[in-house]
């Protein structure tokens, strides 16, 4: 039977278990996330400076925000592993690629520790479709302790 | 004469300098980053949820996630301090205090050190309207060499 | 005199009266009803799975949700035939043809009964660029008994 | 161990499975559906209309357009129950109850028959926070007959 549930308990979570989220960033997402952040930074929203600007010429177009694409982390976290009933206590981002507008992205979360208190560490990655690693990090996360609270 | 520059180079800049952005995250700004980046968790689209579960119970109410809040240190960094020129080496977020619908959220980047090869680091702290501590985290960046990559 | 109503009374509606919407179905347009919806199916938002999984092969990228496709029929008969006064009571759809991201869809609804209560029964269809059958259906409305209720 | 995956294959799902998703319908929703279907019928779009017309009165303000909570359905069918791997053929929508805005919709789909070729055959609902129903129909989907085509 087809067992649909939206997040798992700490109980019922190991480590090495592991979710990923998949998901085109496209040049609306960029311009939607700038609208809400305020982050009008030219590498985001100027196609001419970042064609003919030295530091444009370097990743040939827009890039999408870092943090933008930090946020799959959550996505992965909130909505599949802990999923339902998660707490975000912490998360840390290196930005090791730039993402440019058109590439798809892979988020995965890898549990990598269980803590006292419900507390869970996981190994966040990011690559795009090339498999290049574009964003990687921890995260800390409270997992619900009830079955009740991930349904 | 008002000079408007776009950013400040890495010798602009000293320990202690400091920049911040103000925004209130309405419920569309909630709604879209959740269209952006997938993260469907209940405690951001759910309200019923958030005002009857017991987890809910405690935010009285949606909240914004945490990785929309923390997309505000882009903007200080990205657009004041250093502003254009800046590359986003890393962040870390650590999420205090819920952020709820209609919060008016204050992000700010302080100085804290000068290191090698441009690179700034950071203290980045976002209160809401209350004085509150919603996030703080550091920052790591590089800043422009060249006044020309700053206008 | 150019008399501009925003709809339809059901006594002036008769069988064979017909309307339609053109609209080209943007990437932007799909980014963001996946937000409203939370249908974050990779046909609809992992580029890369659209051209490298065997499902994705036949579509030869992302296609839109069949379910945007099918609110053009809301728009025909809310906007247009009956218009304002409408109350829309069902719909089928059938799902014929994929809607690719840049596709240009007519949507068009057909009276072909009048009913007792001043339900209208009209045919729907929905065909891209191409002549394609994309989509079809049937919709059972209410009309507007009144002027006043068209105006 | 936590296993999280994407989809069901025809196999694993019988009937009486069920799936459901839960989300608020915001104003912003509204909004947005508005621009991309193009459906801008006062019931949807003029506050004062909906408070001050004989027609609006009924409803006592705004309404979300019926498509609108159709599409979670789609959210249902494609992100859960049978989930990734699907085909969607068709769907029928009775819009029994106006959806305002700010409610929180629960949409469940319920398989009610497996047919020949991976066909499924769903009863779908929708309520709002009271527990009225304000939507139902039937939904005819494809599942996915290999466990890869789901991951």
């Amino acid at each position: 039977m087809a067992t649909v549930r939206k997040g798992f308990t700490y109980d019922e979570i190991n480590i090495g278990d592991h979710a990923s989220f998949t998901k085109t960033v496209t040049e609306s997402d960029v311009q939607a996330y700038t609208g809400i952040t305020g982050d009008f930074n030219a590498a985001h929203v100027d196609d001419v400076y970042m064609h003919e600007s030295a530091l444009g010429k370097k990743m040939q177009g827009r890039i999408a925000h870092g943090m933008l694409t930090a946020g799959f982390f959550s996505t992965v976290l909130g909505s599949y592993l802990p999923g339902r009933g998660t707490l975000y206590l912490s998360q840390t981002c290196i930005f090791r690629a730039p993402v440019k507008l058109g590439d798809t992205i892979t988020a995965k979360g890898e549990v990598v520790e269980k803590m006292e208190k419900n507390k869970i560490r996981l190994k966040m990655t990011g690559v795009n479709q090339h498999g290049t690693l574009v964003i990687e990090g921890e995260a800390l996360v409270t997992a619900a302790s009830r079955i009740e609270d991930t349904l």
